[in-house]
């Protein structure tokens, strides 16, 4: 008789966003008349900047003639998009090879894919708080050991708490892990680390054989100088860091799927490049993101659609801002919205996170993400995101400040 | 110090079609006078269709506009394109609600991503010889023992050879598998099950505890009346498969990437149903296909898009049958070809299957896929194409014919 893998059966609850969707789908079954606004999963608002839009239609066209017609792609991705990335990273004095750079259909699946090419008893280490995907990928390979329900930790995973209470740097861990997971600028708490922060990790990994996971994918939102927008301005970093990358959050594309992850050729175990499996894996398990997607990719990166993407960040980090400004206003403590679209806050009267989401869905008819949801140190905390339109997060602040 | 998944390290030489790119390219880099024509990789040549092409363009307005814009899909899929594909199933006269329907980005990843969900020691049978990616994607999760470079077989893995022989109808193993791996009609031999004998693995399916792992990724291609469309025809699949369709060979999608998976609800290892593995694996590791070609998919599936397809899949059709008319003409022995875009031939004079493929590039300049890099049962074999245009699969014919 057949058996699952019984990984899966130790998850907790279902995927945080996706309780959170049914909680708001409920709420608003039950009251229709409410315009409830929700600054709750970090998805996009704007629509796709028009020099996108050209190259999509033009793309399309391609598709109807059996001359210019694109069948199944590279498995690593189109030449002319993985040469723009590696472009990209000249522009931040960083020399990426294209035949580095993996193009995926988005950040969220390279994160939870990569994984798998380590060793199945790979020890882990992430920020606490931290986006889901990391823990629960590593759950459902066997890695983590048992759930403490009470503590809201895995056994075999090492935690390193980000609060106000450090400003949100994680700590060094006495015993080096095999793999670390850091996202800057971050997702939840909106935080950053400098170049000489980052610098320190990269050290860290090289002395002790660790690999850096290093999800980048809110780059485009960095304001201050000494914020570093790839691992690799870090000296060093190419023996230690993958880093993954999306055109989500910086060109709109969370509906259009496409993202990429770099892995240095110096990067190895023994003789063995990690490159060489993550290749495997992409030939063997995947066909490629969609051509056409992948010619919306390149518009972003061309001049014209640099200039228009970078409007829009600049209109989420104006609404980051004004959620920033006006929960402090309004007493609250707060943290990011400065090279980030979250702003991260403390919950009021010691609501705990979940507390706090309804209330404020049902006072404020406001979604936001509960930051328990986000690792045992996010209890108490609570995530705003920038990424309404700029009307519903005027109202959802004025919403907030009267309660 | 970080280790990798050693089983990766296992795997024989590179993924075949990427083998064989590598081998056409560097004749061609020598060559560059020739006309090489491919009938290797299973690739359509023909356009999207119009019905296709103009909801492409429609969408990609939606995407302009902020009233109209997606960001974030549904984590198994938009409604409407579940909706539809449960349509399509009353078609074949089966019920197959739209909430057993998972949209992904094409069959290839959830072939090989299915496995994860069951246990780790999970046993499988493949039909030999077969679509690399089933095998593959165990090995990498250490499923399938050693390898044997002298027979091409995983200890740890039945194989159920399909020869001429056998008329390419895999035997029940003694011991039942865990899982097995069918598809129908084949990739790579072009052979059927007809409807009854398919419902003989359905029952010894059920009656062992096994699950069938249906690819039927060719359906469209199905011309005779007794060959089933879906395994859920069968009495009793509810209970124990799950079904892999694509629109990459019925629409031309192998640029567009779109499919799905049907995992029925009473699949069940003892209270655990089957199919909230799939969902959970979906919503953490998988951000959804995009909107654009979700919508283009549905375009597929309306009255005017199946008419269209319905045309391209004749024009395939119709080249597979000259293929396999003029080898059968030339003196090959010939399979394949009438519910499947595929012909199987044996090599001549004792060649084995590389052999063929070389002295068919430099003689002939036609690029077909060497059986053996299906698995040791496909060794003498070699496989040929429709997917071509028609006037080179003429010309690639007569060149074959000439040798």
């Amino acid at each position: 008789m057949f058996r699952l893998n019984e990984n899966y059966l130790k998850l907790p609850g279902s995927y945080l966003f996706s309780t959170i969707g049914k909680k708001v789908a409920a709420y608003i079954a039950e009251n229709p008349e409410k315009k409830v606004i929700r600054l709750g999963i970090g998805d996009v608002t704007q629509p796709l900047a028009p020099a996108v839009i050209r190259a999509l239609h033009t793309v399309v066209d391609e598709m109807a003639n059996p001359e210019t017609f694109h069948g199944y792609a590279p498995d690593l991705g189109y030449e002319f998009l993985r040469n723009a990335i590696s472009g990209e990273y000249k522009r931040f004095g960083v020399d990426v090879p294209a035949d580095e750079v993996f193009v995926s259909d988005g950040a969220k699946s390279d994160c939870a894919n990569i994984q798998e090419i380590f060793s199945a008893d790979s020890s882990i280490a992430v920020c606490d708080p931290v986006y889901p995907v990391y823990v629960d990928s590593n759950v459902m390979a066997g890695r983590t050991g048992e759930y403490d329900a009470v503590t809201g930790r895995w056994s075999n995973v090492v935690y390193m708490p980000c609060t106000m209470e450090n400003d949100f740097v994680p700590e060094l861990p006495e015993e080096a892990p095999d793999l670390i997971y850091l996202c800057y600028p971050n997702n939840p708490t909106g935080s950053t680390l400098t170049r000489d922060q980052l610098q320190v990790w990269v050290d860290y990994a090289n002395k002790n054989g660790s690999v850096i996971l290093y999800d980048a994918a809110y780059e485009a939102y960095i304001t201050e100088e000494n914020v570093p927008h790839t691992i690799f301005e870090c000296q060093g970093a190419r023996t230690c860091a993958i880093e993954f990358k999306s055109f989500s959050k910086n060109a709109g594309f969370t509906g259009v799927r496409l993202g990429y992850t770099v892995i240095p050729k110096e990067l190895k175990c023994g003789d063995v490049a990690v490159h060489s499996l993550w290749a495997r894996r992409h030939g063997t398990k995947y066909n490629g993101a969609p051509y056409i997607i992948q010619r919306a990719g390149e518009a972003v990166l061309s001049e014209e659609g640099r200039a228009q993407t970078r409007e829009q960040v600049a209109y989420y980090m104006r609404n980051a801002r004004m959620i920033y400004d006006g929960l402090k206003k309004a007493g609250y403590s707060v943290a990011g919205g400065v090279n980030a679209p979250y702003v991260w806050m403390k919950t009021p009267e010691n609501m705990d996170s979940w507390e706090f989401f309804d209330f404020l869905l049902k006072e404020g008819n406001v979604v936001g993400t509960p930051g328990s949801g986000f690792g045992p140190s996010g209890e108490g905390y609570f995530r705003l995101t920038g990424f309404g339109t700029y009307e519903n997060t005027v109202e959802a602040v004025k919403r907030i400040g009267l309660l």
